[in-house]
């Protein structure tokens, strides 16, 4: 045996980590404990006007607040800060390359700035990627050596735990999943292109396709609803019985289930993890889901289990502090 | 340094390795320096009639016949033998799960059979991830950490190398992508669904759609051809400038296209190798491909090579003994 290198020791592991999830509307922060608990959290309304330097301000003052009850300097209290952030973006250098929700945000070297600002050791990470570590180390995922993460809210994104590790590709781009093309002649997607996943089965799709359905009858508790219509409001009426909700939980179950199959014959994981705010639907959908997977998948993958996430909004701050915490 | 174990000794690793391809047509053996060189080869008609123990037996004669002219026991003279198979097959155990077009290839322990028959190491795997390898040691991925090998024929089959290492999944299932459905009312597939990337966009798929057209006019080279008409004649009628064939090739370069955009958002690779029947159009399809790939990837991923397979037919044999030659 070796002695032990710093960034081993016993002392170090110990010490818990600073998960920071940068997003277009909050920016969050957690202190996180080695065994993934939650010791501290804090968040702000993202200064999307201030821009990047704005928001650094805010990261630093984040970390200040969710570390303020530990003594000492930072640097001997807590191991490091992990950031998620939207992409696409570097993880390799910690540069975020564009936020499409966050104007200004272009070629920004994030984690070299929170670096230079913390004195402390930063680590940049996709936020499905971030998400599905967090899942893998302290979640649904927990103890599997390949495994999907899927997180459906306004677009569709993830990350893929493979043969015991973070599938990442070229500069760390795997796992785009969103743009899968699904259905060539489908919905035009924010990309410019149609059919993709994300057009076709992320919240803000099944929010758009249930507008459209309610704009046009009058036996529907969504009806009227107008603008105010959401995937939430779909989930909820689908609660109470309504048939036009039904019927769009049923089509919004199949069109994930499409890519979901896919996933399956592309990655074969031991099990799909589904967050994101389309999962506060789980119940409704999954068995939709599941009959998809069992007459789309071929025969030895229909079995694999699709599950929902276990960390709820947390997730992508617990995977973010993991970075550090566990390299 | 620890003193070297015989299966990493120089001594052993300067010895070839005997890669076997097992097909619904031929049984393919060749004999592989450690440099890749095909030192040998030989091959018989399949005994499809005579079943998995006949076809064992005439693996037991490739394998002499390539090794004749070394001298010394087969256990001193090569390090073992790599076996690449249709799948579904459980790389792990060396088990053949099943052939769809060998009849009685159900749940043979095909390894096992070789290992007692040839007091060898034997190891079993995936035709088109075999190929993968092969193009990744000695072809057209040569160095590369992160790629995709794509065999189009028959069915559309693939292999990844991703992070520096052979993607398998669960079961070694990953990368089945010829059943990642592109086109959800698209063409039914021999699995029984619909619009799957291979029957979308194989070998047969193009000779399917050739015949179809063909049968509709009778200004093209390709009337008049009936059932001989594949995929092999719309590329020499394209390549005499036939309209027909011309846009038959079109559409087929879309059709791939699709598949490979998604394969570029889900598995960021620096490369996709293309082998197979289909791979002699290469030079008519990869304007095409490109053009699609230009029109619906992601930015960042518009810049990622498509080439030809440079090991042609010998990439899966190639890659079976890379199996034993490199781990």
């Amino acid at each position: 045996m070796n002695a032990p290198s710093p960034a081993t020791s016993p002392a170090r592991a110990q010490r818990p980590a600073v998960g920071i999830d940068l997003g277009g509307t909050q920016v969050r922060a957690a202190l996180v404990g080695v065994d993934g608990t939650l010791l501290a959290r804090a968040a702000r309304a993202t200064d999307v006007a201030g821009g990047p330097r704005a928001v650094l301000g805010q990261m630093q003052a984040l970390v200040a607040e969710v570390t303020a009850g530990l003594g000492g300097p930072l640097g001997d209290a807590i191991t490091g800060v992990g950031v998620c952030s939207p992409g696409p973006l570097d993880a390799a250098t910690g540069v975020v390359l564009g936020i499409s929700t966050l104007p200004g945000w272009v070629d920004i070297p994030l984690a070299a700035w929170l670096t230079e600002a913390l004195q402390l050791p930063v680590v940049l990470e996709n936020d499905a990627v971030s998400a599905a570590i967090g899942e893998w180390r302290f979640g649904a995922g927990r103890g599997l050596r390949d495994f999907v993460y899927v997180t459906v809210s306004t677009g569709i994104g993830g990350g893929v735990i493979a043969d015991g590790r973070v599938l990442r590709g070229r500069r760390s781009m795997a796992a785009h999943i969103g743009h899968m093309t699904t259905a060539p002649q489908g919905e035009v997607c924010t990309c410019g292109n149609r059919g993709c996943w994300e057009a076709q089965a992320s919240g803000t799709a099944l929010g758009t396709l249930a507008r459209r359905h309610a704009a046009r009858t009058s036996r529907s508790a969504l009806a009227g609803l107008g603008h105010a219509l959401e995937s939430r409001q779909v989930f909820e009426a689908a609660r109470s019985g309504d048939a036009l909700a039904l019927e769009l939980v049923a089509r919004e179950a199949a069109e994930l289930g499409l890519g979901l199959v896919n996933l399956l014959h592309l990655y074969s994981p031991e099990r799909i993890v589904l967050g994101g705010g389309v999962s506060s639907g789980f119940d409704l959908l999954h068995p939709g889901i599941e009959r998809h997977i069992r007459s789309w998948a071929l025969p030895p993958f229909r079995d694999v289990p699709v599950v929902a996430a276990a960390l709820g909004q947390n997730s992508g701050l617990i995977g973010a502090a993991c970075l550090v915490l566990h390299g």
